[in-house]
């Protein structure tokens, strides 16, 4: 975590840059969860005192606010790459699941929080809309793989979408950086969502 | 739910059952969660009295264990049954994925509070040794299935048992009785974990 002391402060007097402060945030979020936390709990949580905290923002929605930001752009950055674009449906849509599992690596705590809104504030609602519209763009390219006749005609497509993706949220359950290569666990999803849903795969056993 | 309203007494004033009291329960422990839950809370969505509760039960954390002793009970069951002991170990693994995804359609909100426990107090610590118990006997199910030469080389066992009861368990997050048939819930789940973890289903694609 990128906190650099300044020369002179006593000792665990640590400064902040709204980075670090942010990720510190979003931990104590996760931890006890966003209503149950605090400013006091914040300050505690990084070592720096309440004004220093207003200093960088004005509220801890804000702090929310950023949080969430961050992990919806990573996940709609995807949907604007080249391999989100190329090729047949089902092509792109292993594409996005791959990558959505990478995001989910690079970003967990924020991926992580980003799955635990409810809705209980103007920042959260707004989080759940984009999570949706996100939804939509996957039940989108699903719905077109399944018309080019691409998915297995066994299985309904909603469903599916539900299950694949229950599947990659559940990854923050238990993912911790190191312990499995970002690589293989991206692989391993691909690999159960693709031939799990693929029409090659139907009628093998 | 089975509330037989005794005759004379004041409207509203319902007379419970343990199990009426214990589906209540898990309906309050799941939105406040088990920790934000006063005995309080309990009267109030009950509509009796804290003494009539106790006439019950002794603690709340004995109603959390009845209700984690029901859906742990009804997940260990499966594992008795004729199918999860006929067959290769494939088999007796698919059979066990659907019949963990009926007993969650038909537990639903007693699995979901199984899953959401953290281990804060005693009865939390048990309920997640029991879990561990059940995960051991899905794991070792997946090893003699690849060691059968059942499963896709190129999937670590380990990484795909977490992922298939990762979308397992994210089935509580969505799924609610009727909108989905749980036959075709069953079918889809084994169908992608199946087609996506057998030997078959390696290189079509």
């Amino acid at each position: 975590m990128a906190v650099a002391k300044a020369g002179g402060r006593p000792p665990g007097r640590a400064q902040y840059d709204l980075a670090s402060l942010l990720a510190v945030a979003v931990d104590v979020f996760i931890e006890r969860g966003y209503d149950g936390t605090s400013m006091e709990d914040l300050a505690r949580a990084t070592g720096i005192t309440k004004s220093s905290i207003y200093h960088h923002i004005d509220s801890k929605e804000q702090l929310l606010r950023l949080a969430l930001d961050r992990s919806l752009g990573a996940l709609f950055a995807v949907t604007e790459e080249d391999g989100a674009h190329t090729g047949r449906a089902i092509e792109r849509l292993d594409y996005l699941v791959g990558r959505v599992v990478e995001v989910l690596a690079a970003e967990l705590p924020y991926v992580t929080l980003l799955l635990r809104v409810r809705g209980n504030t103007e920042t959260e609602r707004w989080a759940l809309e984009r999570r949706r519209e996100f939804d939509r763009i996957v039940r989108g390219l699903v719905a077109e793989a399944a018309g080019d006749g691409d998915l297995r005609p066994d299985v309904d497509p909603a469903i599916a979408e539900r299950l694949v993706f229950g599947m990659i949220n559940s990854i923050t359950e238990w993912y911790r950086p190191g312990r499995v290569e970002v690589d293989e666990l991206r692989r391993t999803v691909v690999a159960i969502a693709s031939t799990g849903l693929a029409k090659a795969a139907t009628g093998d056993r």
